[in-house]
């Protein structure tokens, strides 16, 4: 996953895009990079490591420029190598581009081997490359931006929110499923195009609305334009912002993000109620999901774990019950809370549930005499191909198995998943423009090896096919 | 404030060691340095920053010796130079020792003069040296450790948790008011004493109980040893460890401090109702006090303010507007949960009102209708001399103002603070047993310019007089 | 100015490489790089800064391989920023490449558009990319390296010698004029090309010549192998490398570069002889030189100025005076050799001519009564487009004045300049495969708005001809 | 060894010591420290490294003030710990001070036992921290500081010549044997007491005059004062200054070490000639005997090995073989001047007979005929106590062993040192006043376990005794 920024404003950006970014740092802290561009010079900075790590003030400030663009980077495709680091940037036909992305493109490889076949070198091993080619080819042929990035959506498969710079200008464009999230907001003195609206708040602004899939946005000193370039019947938001990504006060769509979750919680106790001394969220994830669950039931909001805020490194110890110790100087029990009581614990998602099963055996060894699990999404089934980091189905525990097989691998007295029904209800949107390809194993376009059915509705009617493409090729 | 750990082992104790202040990294930010000794080297490595950036596991592995002490400091005394970070190691009589303070000597000056007066000098400008002096000064004649430490007790004044390493054993002593905290936990191979619990729990250890005010304890290889060296008719534990200072997972003085807090947030409630909407807390300080608030309103609890949990660092803004705005890249507003709404905000304490001024303001302009603060201490009216770093009377708010001109000059709706008398029950200790000096403005001890009552009881009576021991010097 | 290193070996090449380019640390401190394959997997390691500031050994044990290409800059083309450092990398047709090289392309412009103008984007600055994007254009079509080298070569003007990695084969080539030096070496279990012998003699090799210009030479586990791809019929080594930018103990194209300086010292003092009591270099330039001085005048050898050893940074200082003087921690007159004397002062060039002023001035300043300043170039009159970083001729003291005037401008006793014939005497070769650029301010090839003529013997007899190319252009 | 500098000047002198101890680094590279004192406050920083590493401009400039200290250090007694990084700063009597210190007390343990037995602490494990409790001391007692020098040389043994801080004065003072150099500079604005005039001429001030042996020394604004403290009817200055340690630029006790090097170059030759084809320095330690030798034997200074002069790392490479070659990256021949030469190199000493193998052997390998090898110290036969850091007798080379046997160990042609009579004739001071110590093995002062004879007249007529001290204690 990553987090994306484009700034136009009257005064210098870097500052701006430095604060944006940091209000996205959740959605990246492999390495971080600011781009920004003064009339005549594209400046630059990249770097491994959170935001605060890679800049500096005296950084920022040789961060000339009106217009800019920034990212965070936690790895989807691409090796961990300093030029795969965003934006990348480079010059054609005399003028100076940088571009960044969010998502993950199924095509690149077939992408990558037309260029080449012309005698095209790639210097990184990012989407992001092939796009800036895809661009800059269709430039050529075109002239005009507009042409170029609808020429560029029909040759695009995949995921994709797009910011790219060119010069005094700020495009930003998002796949026309809408698979990731993108949106617009006014500042003082400019434009802010940005992953989540928590970064226009960083920077006092104003949300507009999100950039609409297949939508492409131009910011400029002018102003806001705007062209539908793709339009699509349903679209493929992703759940998985809703349920975990995205930061809480974010709002996504349309859509508060700790309210849904919040919406989630309070489900969570209608689906499987049950009587407890306290409910305790799993810091930080499951906070917001925690005080829905205690609202409904009335069982006491009270933290039986409390997280350590300092950012530390965990040593190798000699012996496997000195490591597996050693996760109690991140998560530490408050036994006060939990000696002889009834615990509810909900976090947002089970992936592999080893984390599970270590916060619930620290649970009990500090006194719990029930733990209850509950858990923020459905089961999750399948991969992602769209963007988020997965595990395979090997590693998932919940594929394949029963809810009772679960919760006897992480230990729990009980465990209740929230239903697809619940969860689609919480984010108040048609199930047929979400993607709930992990959840059911079934997807919103062709991956290969895998089912496809862009509708929900139909998934559920069995109306889908065994994805036949793969045997053509 | 500073964090203090000593650690002995059966094998190498320098990552117990780190653990342990990582768990107390909240008792000092500033420096952090560790000590140890292996039976004929004493190694040690010290440095500006978090534990995390101070010490890699290349350093930690360097640090050998199943004896050891470590230091977090938030600075008190003492300039912010290298020489000052502790722990001070010394040679003397040809043996290797160490010592880390937390607390503040009332009488540093006199002490150093004293040495001064007989050709001594002094390399760093802490409390340490001077304790360390002294121990030495006593050792020299006494020979034997606990005689030396009783006679360092009977000169010096003001508070102090000492650990003191002399090569393969290591002493702790606390003042015999019992200022500042300190206990015992037994690990798997060893033992340590540290100033919190969650140190104890960070190595999964047992908490023992705590160093009793006066008491000398030793531990090494033979196990722990215990001296009764000075007894008092009461006990000055410091109301602040509980309201703010230590952390909420901690065990002090046999109370749960998320207890206290949370009884604190319910007495809130009841000593002073209002109708509202949700209540949320100041993150992260405020978050039992809310939790208990919640309880006792049965207003449900809902996160109003969002904090940023990366490490980021406001730059310069051009204007001062945004400079305003820069605080929101570390609080960002949830406004679908304010907007319209009535909302009460927890936090711990209020110092100087600027902070809870912003976030009642950065609250109103998200929307909300109004915000009543409640706060868990009773308005803070006079400095602290015992180790708690505070401004001076007139940066404090409360400070000769009334509740409504306190109210006024933070913007808020409503404002209350806890009384002194449910402070004390939430504590649930003899209100004789402790130091409500910032409260109340009357210390426990002398001090210079100041009035002292060494018991609440008899201050709420009147008997106290003024400090007149100034005008004998 | 640039170093260049390829290698193929039996084990790891990484320290080889790092040894290499340490070697070759004089042509270039602003930046290294080093890449290697292991027959899987691209390494590579780049930064700013000198080769042991940039790698450690921790970092060259992660470039793991049997071939590797090294890299040191010092800037000619393309900005300062980290995509320009070298070697520069990339993937084609599933292939990975590496290319480093060292000279200047003067085409570099009109290359770079006839990719554009078919789609192409560049992501940095510099000529190295350009010649990647080139071989990887010729070797789509014709499949075969030499093939690809040769159409390259046609396509190239300026000078370059590029080491290039195709995975687990180093391909070498050097301009058909020879501009740049490139050389060959046998090591224990494999074989070197680079910039200069020195890097052979520093990984105890064996030279076994030098690239021939217009040469291909491959060496893989197989060995060497080499195609004679352009024939000039006459070639254009520079002469600075001989004077001023190789290392003294260099070989280059058959000469030892410390014989070619002292000869020319020893010519300087007999088409200029003087009588004085020590000739001094001005270290560590002049040092060669000097002692051919010394030789051929009986004049004892002696230290008048003694250069610091240690690298330090030299601050700003007050006033003009303070500032004057701080070159004086670089530079120290040994006031008890010059004192009251008659000093002959040898350099190897003068370029902008504000050291000699200073250099002579501090030496006046301890008590010299005459400076005899002697030089092992002739004057500098033009600049170089060819790789050698030199200033305009408006900066060049020597670019239309005279010699008397020149001898005012940096208030010397004497000067004198060797002469042009000497020089070439000293290097050995015919005028006719010398670059002579910068002291006639004629060509060998044709740049825009310079004189070119091919052959120096041409060129004095008068028959070369304006640039009129760049009339067609 | 260590290089000492104080400063007292009209502005800022953090500069100015920064510049002094740039030009005194090769009296120490371990670490380095400057204090600085601004009337009120004293300011501090030290580290690790070199000067260049330790200090950038911003720390220069928070190093306020017009009187100041500075050191560089290698080595000689106390562990490599922070704490022992000079100079060693304190407090007493509510004054700031400053101490560093060049040289090696021989009664450390004796003093530090009497402070112990009073109580006092020691928090570094040099002699400084010593002298400087000894200064406090005598202080206390007389409050004078010419008296508690003069108590203080009283007390002290072995070799000092300390600078030291109190507030806006700055002392300095030589052992009465004046062992260790130290001398008095004029800059424009204040004066320089340092280590050595190359100091002096850093700051293009003028030397004054050498502190003599036993001579206290204050400076300040009110400008230059000068007690004579303590007499010793001969001296003992080290000869190893002379022949290796200081820089050939420096003036000591009035004579130009070059000088006196360049003499006992030109007595190499005169003692045992040799027929040859070229004299070669070892870089860069031999360049001034070796230009002497040149002068009075007429054979060609030519250099047969260059050094690289970039610092770099040797990294652990598999083979012996491969550790061998990698000195050549260091010290490469310059093979065209040596195949089939006879070759005179010339070193200034041979401690442990390893690099001069290295070195011979390098140049018979590349094609030497004939190395011969002079040296321009006579045998080292025991080590010193005195500050200059040696190995024991057992790794000295020439410690019981013949010239024969020697040059058999170094694979040299021939071999042979100057005289002990020809050194004091280069240096030109009389023979009592020289410290002979590691070349006789007979020092000028009691030091436990060896023999004593303060004048080397005495010595050479047979007139010294066992030191019969050792048995007394």
């Amino acid at each position: 996953m990553c987090g994306i920024v484009g700034i136009i404003g009257a005064g210098d950006v870097s500052i701006p895009i430095y604060y944006a970014l940091y209000a996205l740092q959740h959605r990246g802290q492999e390495s971080a990079g600011i781009t920004t561009f003064d009339g005549k010079t594209l400046f630059k900075h990249k770097g491994p490591g959170l935001v605060a790590e890679v800049f500096d003030e005296d950084i920022l400030h040789e961060l000339k420029g009106f217009s800019g663009l920034g990212h965070v980077r936690y790895p989807t495709t691409g090796e961990k190598i300093a030029e795969n680091i965003q934006p990348f940037t480079f010059r054609f036909m005399g003028r100076f581009c940088a571009i960044a992305h969010n998502g993950n493109l199924t095509n690149t490889e077939k992408l990558r081997e037309e260029f080449e076949k012309r005698g095209q070198i790639f210097s990184t091993t990012t989407d992001t490359e092939v796009i800036g080619n895809v661009i800059a080819d269709e430039l050529r042929k075109s002239g005009r931006m507009e042409d170029a990035v609808l020429a560029c959506m029909k040759r695009l498969e995949g995921s994709y929110s797009v910011v790219f710079l060119s010069e005094d200008k700020v495009y930003a464009f998002r796949d026309p499923l809408g698979i990731r999230p993108l949106c617009i907001g006014k500042t003082k003195d400019g434009y802010i195009v940005c992953s989540e609206s928590v970064a226009v708040d960083a920077l006092n602004g104003t949300l507009i609305r999100d950039v609409r899939p297949g939508e492409l946005v131009c910011i400029s000193k002018k102003g806001l334009e705007s062209v539908q370039i793709a339009e699509s019947s349903g679209h493929a938001h992703c759940v998985f912002e809703y349920i975990y990504f995205a930061r809480a006060d974010s709002v996504i769509d349309g859509r508060l993000v700790y309210d849904v979750r919040r919406k989630i919680g309070q489900a969570l106790y209608l689906e499987a109620p049950v009587k407890a001394d306290l409910v305790s969220p799993v810091p930080d994830s499951g906070i917001a999901h925690a005080t829905g669950y205690s609202e409904s039931s009335g069982i006491p909001y009270r933290e039986g774990l409390i997280k350590n805020r300092y950012m530390g490194r965990t040593f190798i110890m000699p012996t496997q019950e000195d490591r597996e110790n050693a996760v109690r100087i991140k998560l530490n029990p408050v036994k006060g809370h939990i000696k002889d009581k009834s615990i509810v614990i909900v976090d947002d998602s089970i992936v592999r549930g080893t984390t599970s099963k270590r916060i619930i055996n620290i649970l009990k060894d500090a006194g719990a005499e029930e733990v209850h699990m509950r858990v923020g999404s459905p089961p999750i089934k399948a991969p992602c191909y769209l963007g988020v980091d997965m595990p395979t189905r090997e590693e998932l525990i919940a594929s394949g198995k029963s809810n009772e097989e679960v919760k006897e691998g992480i230990d729990a007295t009980s465990l209740h998943h929230v239903s697809v029904e619940s969860l689609i209800d919480a984010i108040g949107m048609p199930a047929d423009d979400l993607c709930l390809g992990c959840l059911t194993g079934v997807y919103p376009l062709w991956i290969k090896g895998e089912k496809a059915c862009p509708r929900y509705t139909d998934f559920i009617k069995g109306s889908y096919q065994t994805n036949i493409k793969e045997f053509d090729e």
